[in-house]
């Protein structure tokens, strides 16, 4: 791996990430608190080492395969080493406590350290839902456009899905497509900051949450979270709905948005995703029904809001879903594993590899009973290669093995069982908050200190499509 | 599917399994206890419908993959079901509590729904354990002889592996490797049955428990189960070792006793296995060591055997090991998953399947650095095809998919959510005891009706390698 040119690129996205500190230092001045130095001397920092990184490092240099991967999991490190200055400088609590935070903000997981934060300066609080929104924006582009290239998980399905002028060369077609992926996700953060701020919230507020929303991060500005809205039964109907949309891929809203109707219905994972959520919502309306509400209109909406929150893994929640029974609980457990679409901002496993998973099996049936019989996998009306199946399977299995292997490290430091597996699913599936000592009313302040650093591993691994980040740990990584 | 030709088998199979109520009736007359009627009434039933299906199917019918599929799984439902009448006649239980126990005692699983068995007459505690030896013996020669020929989850590696002359005619090739085999199950039965007789057990027991260990069952005929032995250490050493050679694939004991003593060392599968019960071993006696017990040795003991027996999935135990630290428990329940070798008596997802998924991973990272390498896996010096691997990955994803449902359905059943996690995992990997409700000392019988059928198929599902039981739900297996 050529390090410089991993390096001279990390500098650049160091000064883009220093300049995006001026928008909380605008907020800092507005609401005239503390937090507005701390911005200035993170800006004045993060923008030069950046320059001093780009500048020492030369231009002209080669990105390879190996490249990409350094690029991408040593940037999101960085940016969160950097990023967790403002918390550091501002607030007191350890690096560790900061870094968590980012890098649960930059990774769209949403888990927190702070028991409130309501006492958080505005420009701070504003900064860590901004971190959710950036990351975000990160994530589209590279399950779109980055990772189909580097061909992680079975990714390489995705090859002709981005929007965008089908070219070769990397680096044009990376940037037009982030461009365009990007202007529909700052549509509907507009949108929805709109709606949020109609229906009541204050613009800040509004704004906060919708970075949480689209980015399915799940960081809120009031310490009861969403519940703080309890009365507002509009709010909760509308951030579920764009969860619901934040998890799709991104690149059939903007097919949509040029007036092709049907991308939705026509594509299979899309199809699957709202399946599983409308499955999951009417058995849900039953359990909870007269167990837990009292009008089928209340059940309904609990049922979806926590549905779309945990399926998209966004983590936001307006019940404490650790009350309903345990089958209740169990199949929002199964919802976190499975995750938003491929090309969202949503995490976890991916539906696309659930549903492949689950075709792949069918057709197994077929090939045990007649083994010579050509049995195509289908997707999107094209058959999967063989390798992309393997590949597939392959991801599936690794993250449940990520899973289980994290989960019994986690018990090593002293955690009890159901905190150990619920920390280790709600980071590595980028969701927030889990369940046990870690659930919804709760926070990861108490976590000892190398369980946040594993956790932050975890964050990034789930976040990057777990290969991208194991990787650097090969060796074919390294030698020449 | 051609029924008759599966009716014919089976009918040979019940002649056969109603033959072998013989040797508890002998039992029975030396103890002149009351169950001597019930098994001569099972005896007849059992040999005159089986006589019936036999005769009354034609003899000249064409086994082929389907039939093949037919056979192994209802054979077994109709040997648990016809099984289950001595204990149904005996006693006053229903037929459901009678089908579970011999289901788990055919499947090798040795969960139980009898609170206590010291009460039992000796026939009906002899043919409780002779299940799980005639269990073995079926599993032995379907993992060596028939699953390869079936092509089940990658066992198609094993095709060369069994002993025996390489003709590709289904009927002599298993007639000559189940030959074989059996002997070798046969010697170490007798050989265990001598030493646990040396050591003090009365012949009765001796024989009784050397049954649950050959077949990796783990019925006691103690309330106590082994620890009604606590203070013979060299039962539990003996228990142990056996317990080992039972999760080895036989076919390297074969090997071994013709002389090829270097057989265990150079088999792939057989060295992880050895390395794995070392490593958990050593990792376990530094847990329990001063926390649970006074000396290494003991510690030791209790580590090996507890290892030995979950590993293998048993399901003996010599120590509460839910006094033990969470982080030795869930190793434990990893252990649980992974099974005993291919070719042995164990159940779990086997050795050589995780052993492959973690190889093929390996070569994963190299792969996603050098796209157009050639990197093939590896087993036993030979390359592994890819759609072997791809078959073995698409086996522990099933395996894993299966233990998630299931469990949600077992807390739909109103099970804890521990209990119903435990349930699954014991039955599914054909272990016996699990943790909670149904932990190493307590018992299945509180389990809701319907429970015990789901759990009576996941034992059933788990010691078929699963697709063998799913496939008879296919539509491909019914139609012409």
């Amino acid at each position: 791996m050529d390090i410089k040119a991993v390096l001279h690129t990390i500098g650049a996205l160091l000064v883009f990430i220093g300049c995006s500190f001026i928008l909380p230092i605008i907020v800092s001045i507005v609401y005239h608190e503390s937090d507005l130095l701390p911005f200035v001397w993170s800006l004045a920092v993060t923008v030069s080492v950046g320059f001093l990184l780009w500048k020492l490092t030369p231009s002209n240099h080669d990105i390879k395969i190996r490249e990409g991967f350094g690029i991408v999991t040593f940037s999101w490190v960085a940016l969160s080493a950097f990023g967790a200055l403002p918390f550091f400088f501002c607030l007191d609590i350890s690096f560790t406590d900061a870094f968590f935070e980012t890098m649960s903000g930059f990774t769209t997981t949403g888990a927190t350290i702070f028991p409130e934060v309501e006492s958080l300066p505005h420009g701070l609080l504003f900064w860590r839902s901004l971190t959710h929104w950036l990351g975000g924006m990160g994530i589209i582009v590279l399950s779109l456009a980055i990772m189909p290239m580097l061909g992680v998980g079975g990714m390489q399905l995705f090859k002709a899905e981005a929007p965008g002028p089908s070219v070769d060369k990397i680096k044009p077609r990376v940037q037009d497509t982030a461009k365009i992926l990007w202007v529909v996700y700052l549509m509907l953060t507009v949108i929805e900051a709109i709606l949020l701020r109609v229906v009541g919230m204050n613009w800040f507020d509004a704004i906060c949450h919708t970075f949480g929303t689209m980015a399915t991060g799940g960081f809120s500005t009031k310490n009861a979270g969403l519940m703080h809205y309890y009365d507002n039964v509009l709010v909760e109907y509308i951030i579920a709905v764009f969860m619901i949309l934040a998890g799709i891929n991104f690149a059939l809203h903007y097919r949509f948005s040029r007036g092709r109707f049907s991308a939705y219905h026509q594509n299979s994972e899309c199809r699957t995703y709202l399946g599983i959520i409308t499955f999951t919502t009417v058995f849900l309306l039953f359990m909870t029904f007269g167990a837990n509400f009292l009008t089928v209109e209340e059940s309904f909406r609990k049922a979806i809001f926590q549905v779309a929150s945990l399926l998209t893994t966004t983590g936001f929640h307006t019940a404490d879903y650790e009350q309903w029974s345990v089958a209740s609980q169990l199949l929002l457990t199964l919802l976190m594993f499975i995750g938003g679409c491929a090309g969202s901002t949503g995490g976890g496993i991916k539906v696309v590899r659930v549903d492949l998973t689950f075709r792949y099996l069918q057709t197994q049936f077929k090939r045990l009973v007649h083994p010579h019989a050509v049995t195509p996998v289908r997707f999107n009306n094209r058959p999967v290669s063989n390798d992309a199946i393997r590949d597939i399977l392959g991801f599936v299995l690794v993250y449940v093995i990520l899973f289980g292997v994290s989960s019994f490290l986690m018990s090593l430091l002293g955690l009890d069982l159901v905190t150990a597996v619920s920390t280790v699913i709600s980071t590595l599936g980028n969701i927030g908050p889990g369940i046990g000592s870690v659930g919804p009313t709760e926070n990861f302040a108490h976590i000892p200190v190398i369980g946040k650093w594993l956790l932050s591993f975890l964050m990034l691994a789930g976040r990057l499509e777990i290969f991208t980040v194991l990787i650097v740990f090969s060796k074919y990584m390294w030698r020449r």
